[in-house]
């Protein structure tokens, strides 16, 4: 059994947090991909559902509490993470307190809302880009996505 | 490095094959859950696209061939496998060619399509039960699904 568990890609979690035309970004305090801008999420832990690691992940990066609206997709190429293969699904949530302000902590150096007229003129940890562009795809469709669909 | 490995779940992929009202089951060759009705579906390997591990388990249990629609849910209830902690990605697909005929291989003992309206006269492995009920909400919502939501 533990021959097998070395051939399986390691799941993670990722959330598009929406508020109108924003969304929510951290800055990376660790490498890969160190001072960048990525989507807040995470490694799901043994014995949790990636629906309560996300919520935990965003809650430990940005203290804000979220509730998820619905599964954007799930992105598996190998070659998305330099570290090894790593999939992950993409959750969008909304913050519960839409007063709430947050907080970087955790693995993010920085914390900001920004407008998606904005995004072109930043640069993005992983595939993060890929799937923001999915996520305003998403904003017309509402259908979901995966790391070879265009 | 090797320790971390132990502490996340290990992704599989199931498959709902949808043609008119009727969708694709199989009948487990190997326990756990053997002889029960299940979707298609297995582990993912590494180095392997979700989409493509689906269409590659589709293939060895069926021999048919598949286009994806779209993803359905992520489910990773600890419970709903009696082994390990395992997370399935859950897409919903078609066969490519209407007229093929399934034929059980591989971890499939046997297979046949099922007419929903008869989904309830049988015991399913896992929880597909609970897959099937969310894939039949969303023939109407088209809306995506997790262990926890109901």
């Amino acid at each position: 059994m533990s021959t097998k568990l070395y051939k399986n890609p390691i799941p993670t979690v990722d959330a598009i947090i929406q508020r109108e035309s924003e969304i929510l970004l951290i800055k990376r305090k660790k490498d890969p991909f160190k001072d960048m801008l990525a989507l807040p999420g995470g490694f799901v832990n043994e014995y949790e559902k990636v629906e309560e690691a996300i919520v935990r992940e965003v809650r430990e990066e940005t203290t804000l509490e979220i509730k998820l609206v619905e599964i954007l997709g799930v992105y598996s190429d190998p070659k998305r993470d330099p570290r090894k293969h790593i999939l992950t699904v993409v959750f969008v949530g909304e913050t519960v307190n839409k007063n709430a302000k947050a907080v970087a902590a955790d693995d993010a150096a920085a914390i900001s809302w920004l407008d998606l007229e904005f995004i072109d003129n930043h640069s993005f940890a992983f595939d993060h880009r890929k799937i923001i562009n999915d996520y305003m795809k998403w904003r017309i469709s509402h259908s979901t996505f995966w790391s070879s669909k265009n």
